[in-house]
C-alpha cells in the first residue's frame, strides 16, 4: 500500500481529479497549501521595484492505493498538472502500512 | 513510533478530540481538507438538476504516538467518529522515524 | 530521501524560511494546521472563566531531502524557531521512497 503526495498548481486540480474519476481512481485528499522549489519563489516587479514572493499558492492531492495502481495514478498526475514550466509540482511516494474504513468498524 | 492520519467529518472532530483527551492523548494535528472516497463524491439536487459536489469538507487528524498506544487510538477514532453511513471517513498508518522536540533544542 | 515535517509556532515561519533560504533549502510546502501537545491547549481567562483553547494555530513546513541535508535542515529549525517555552513545536523525520518532478515528465 502507498500513498502519493502530489503539489501541483491549483488551476491544475480540476483537470487531474476529472482525469482520475474517468480512470477509476476515486479515493483522494485535497490541501490547500504554499511551497516554493529550486527556484526559491517567483520575483514580481511591483511599483517598479523587484520584490520575492516567496511562498506560492499550490494545491496538495494525497491519494492512498493499492500497489499495482501506484504507476497508473502517478502518470495521470504528470500528464494533466504539466505545463513544461518550472513549478508544475512534485510528487512524492511513501509507504503506508495500514488502511482502515471508519464505516466499517 | 507511529503516524495515524485520519480523514473524518468535520462535525465529528469535537467527540473525536474530547474523547482522545479523557484517555490521555493530548498530541494531535488537524487540517482543513477536502476529498472524495469510494462513492466519488454526492449527487446533489439543486434547481432541479442533479450536480456532483465532488470534493466534500473533511478533517484531517494526525497523531504521532509511540507503537503500545496505537491501537487504543485507533479504536477511539472509530468509535467516535463513527455513523455506519458511506463518508465516515479513513484511517492510514505509517511507520515514523524519529520525533524532536523544539523546546528541547 | 527523508520528509521532515514540522509543526511550529506561525509567526516563526517567517525567520525558519529565510534561515533555510539563506543555507540553499529551498523546496518547501507549508500548511496552516491546529494542534495540541502534551499541555493539552492553553486556559485563557475569558470573562472572569477560564476556558480551554484547545486546538491552537500552528504552521507545518514539510521539506523533501536527501539524507545527507536532513541533519543540516533539522537543526536550522530547531534554531529557528526556538523560544524555549511549551508549545515550540515537534520535528517528525520519515522515509521517502521516491521523488519525481512534474515537469520533467
Ligand atoms: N524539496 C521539497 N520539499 C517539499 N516540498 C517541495 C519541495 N520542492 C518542491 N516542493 C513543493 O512543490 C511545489 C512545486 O515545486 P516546483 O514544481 O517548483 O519544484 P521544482 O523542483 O522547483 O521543479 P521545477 O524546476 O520544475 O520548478 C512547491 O511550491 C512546493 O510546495
Ligand atoms: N484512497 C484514498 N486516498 C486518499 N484519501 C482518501 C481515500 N479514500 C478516502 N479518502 C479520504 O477520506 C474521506 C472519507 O472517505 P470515505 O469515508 O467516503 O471512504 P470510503 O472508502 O468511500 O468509505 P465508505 O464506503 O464508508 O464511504 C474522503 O473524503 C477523502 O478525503
Ligand atoms: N503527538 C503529536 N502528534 C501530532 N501532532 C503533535 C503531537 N504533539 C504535538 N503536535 C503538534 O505540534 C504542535 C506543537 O506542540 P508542542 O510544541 O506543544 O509539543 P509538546 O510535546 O507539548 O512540547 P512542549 O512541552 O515544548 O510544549 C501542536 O500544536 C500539534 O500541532
Ligand atoms: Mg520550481
Ligand atoms: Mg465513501
Ligand atoms: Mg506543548
Amino acid at each position: 500500500m502507498k500513498k502519493i503526495e502530489a503539489i501541483i498548481r491549483p488551476e491544475k486540480l480540476e483537470k487531474v481529479s476529472e482525469a482520475l474519476l474517468e480512470k477509476g481512481h476515486y479515493g483522494m485528499t485535497v490541501t490547500e497549501v504554499r511551497g516554493r522549489g529550486a527556484q526559491r519563489g517567483i520575483a514580481l516587479q511591483f511599483r517598479g521595484k523587484e520584490i520575492l514572493v516567496d511562498l506560492i499558492p499550490k494545491v496538495k492531492i494525497e491519494i492512498v492505493t493499492e500497489d499495482e495502481d501506484l504507476d497508473g495514478i502517478v502518470d495521470i498526475i504528470k500528464e494533466y498538472a504539466h505545463t513544461g514550466k518550472n513549478g508544475d509540482g512534485k510528487i512524492f511516494i511513501y509507504d503506508i502500512e495500514k488502511c482502515l474504513t471508519v464505516r466499517d468498524s
